[in-house]
């Protein structure tokens, strides 16, 4: 019965051992969800600035890349606290190499921000190059809170982890949205050609992030749903629809205002504020939720620490022969106590199997990405295609055949057994 | 790119302290699998045992007895070096709160061992009674096992442990049949309505460990196929079919022979133990197989420590001001560190990626028992039945409607919105 509990105990303490990793990898989430906001403001204010000729929005440009300096040192910093110099010993962290390797990744695309922001400020780059670079650091900041939430062994804190990434996915869609209409606006007309390919991109953005966003309302914790009803409530839906219809009727060969881009952008920022409100209201949640499952293990009448103390506190059991203790004392318990023993285990095993579910039912809303990004990997592989590329194929392939892009995935899958490997 | 790398190494130390967790959750596996085939030994000898009236086995069960004992305290030193004091700090091992939670179920179900051998050789219990006591310890050992596969992080040895769990669990059903046999024989002839369920319950048992048996074939590895392909050549399959035959016809009604209990006895114990040769070969390569890829991540030549190690020994990196040093020292690179490193990355990237996917299929052939634990769980809650009630229910159920277990599963838990919770 000792052993039993001390195993029962063990298992507790590496419950709350997850949790308290998890509570960093929230901080983490939190730092990366600061820093994608600026960047998503750094991208559109360095695409008006280089679609303009550097006429427009040059001081605004260099505010913007301040406040994205500030958010990318904070995190580097909270990373080489965690980090801890070269030669310190990695603590055991749940999903430990798939996070860290995302953090690798990330650090490694962040590395190319001085380079694009020395093109940027000479103008020595076309503004859907510097987006599509910015767009890229973008994604694989999303990727690391992607892994932070599938590898989160907590459901209630796995459910907002996945709130807050289909928030911030839907929101990057939304900051795609807007660079792509800032750059066509100030562009003028675009040629017929590429006017086109941007009213398909444009509609898809906007699909995309309606399912994004569906998916953080289903996600999203009952308290913060007020916030959102209000933010939603805010946006200036009426002028965002308008300026998108005259967007998808450029890709027709209607004419733009190029006076209209600042209009576009000052429109399309302050929905992204507003989402960004409920976005900081969400990550900063995270940590106490964490906190919260803590205390909450912490306070269980059922807590194996305390049966083991009151175990510890029995008289010492005595074997029948007398001389040798029993194996393991059942015998020489209270009745009360060895029933709170056996509550406490069915109690465990039957919770860890409760959260174990819902942990697959939550996970479940990850697994549409999933899927896309395995068939980008099998495009990767079989077509010899660059990622971006393969993304493309896959964007293009689902909005030429007017399906969604997670069937387009499914089929990828379906077939690559067929595909030949690249030669 | 420090950090880059850093973080890279950090990742790479992650999967191999994962790995040598799993190396020592496989010699648990081990122990357990050991402990498992002394208490179906026993579980049959006792049965034989109750059956004839304590006539037959009795020195038999005591050689039996004496092998589980042994095993069981196999199990329990292993454990109690892992356990370490109750005051030990427990360190974080990947699924920890799960398989501890597993242990200390599994020794509270060993705790009642004592107690059963004791009613046993007073023969103050009946076979079917101990048969189920029996049951529930071996059903608690087995459900580790499936935990250890369920976390494990690597494809490679989740493989194994699924090959494993499924031949386990495929004897498990053939050593019951041999206990329900041993007891229909010995007892002579049944009454007809026990002796018709226990028909039922033999093409039950006969049915789910064929299934289990193909599961296992499914993800045995290669270099063990032959092994088994003999060991299923030596099984006295036609004296067994025909035994089976007799126990089949005393269900409508037809006499047994007791004189036959002991051969019965005999085959069946002859075909667990060939079984029981592969399960040992298996269960022994466990931690090779960890060892093994432990020493193939440590052996790549793309070794973020390797790599960070060239990278101290270039010289300091400095800014192009010439007094900072530049915070990540890309210029100073040569370009074949450089390219090595990006390699580093998205070889890690992809290598943890394709992991990823395949772990998510090998565990989905845990799924099936997944959805009848958890369909045993509303059954449980809804209307108030024990485990063994539950399941007995659900098997029920199955063959009253010619129906796959895990079909009537799926079929409760789609009802369980609809029933009504317990009063």
């Amino acid at each position: 019965m000792n052993s039993t509990l001390a195993f029962l105990a063990a298992a507790r303490q590496c419950e709350i051992h997850d949790l308290e990793h998890l509570a960093r990898s929230c901080d983490l989430v939190q730092a990366v969800s600061e820093l994608v906001h600026r960047l998503q403001g750094e991208r559109g204010a360095s695409n008006l600035f280089l679609a303009s000729g550097g006429e427009v929005f040059v001081s605004q440009r260099e505010a913007c890349v301040a406040l994205s300096a500030q958010a990318e040192a904070a995190l580097r910093s909270w990373l080489a606290q965690v980090e801890g110099g070269q030669d310190a010993p990695i603590v055991a962290v749940p999903g430990g190499a798939r996070l860290f390797t995302r953090i690798a990744v990330a650090l490694h695309a962040l590395d190319g921000l001085a380079e694009l922001r020395a093109e940027v400020a000479a103008r020595r780059c076309k503004a859907a190059d510097a987006t599509l670079r910015f767009n890229r650091m973008v994604a694989a900041l999303l990727a690391l809170v992607f892994e932070a939430a599938d590898v989160a062994a907590d459901p209630a804190v796995s459910r907002l982890l996945v709130a807050l990434f289909n928030l911030m996915q839907g929101k990057e869609h939304a900051g795609q949205e807007r660079a792509a209409g800032a750059a066509a606006f100030a562009a003028g007309a675009a040629a017929a050609s590429t006017a086109a390919a941007g009213g398909q991109d444009l509609l898809h953005l906007i699909d995309a992030q309606e399912a994004c966003l569906e998916r953080f309302e289903a996600f999203c914790p009952t308290e913060l749903l007020g916030t959102w009803a209000q933010a939603k409530a805010a946006m200036p839906m009426g002028e965002l629809e308008r300026m998108r219809r005259r967007l998808l009727a450029a890709a027709q060969g209607a004419m733009l205002d190029p006076a209209q881009a600042q209009a576009w952008f000052a429109c399309c920022s302050q929905r992204l504020e507003l989402i960004r409100d409920t976005e900081a209201a969400l990550a900063q949640g995270l940590r106490a939720a964490c906190l919260q499952r803590i205390a909450a293990l912490q306070a269980d009448p059922d807590d194996p620490q305390s049966l083991l103390r009151a175990l510890a506190a029995q008289p010492e059991p005595v074997s029948p022969s007398g001389v040798l203790p029993t194996e393991d004392g059942v015998e020489a318990l209270g009745p009360r106590l060895r029933r709170s023993i056996v509550d406490a285990l069915h109690a465990q095993a039957q919770r860890l199997q409760a959260m174990n579910d819902e942990l697959a039912a939550v996970r479940t809303a990850l697994d549409e990405r999933k899927l896309i990004e395995r068939a980008k990997g099998e495009l990767m592989r079989h077509q010899g295609l660059a990622e971006d590329e393969a993304y493309r194929l896959l964007r293009r392939t689902a909005m030429n055949q007017g399906r969604r892009l997670v069937d387009v995935a499914q089929a990828v899958l379906a077939m690559s057994d067929l595909l030949p490997p690249r030669s």
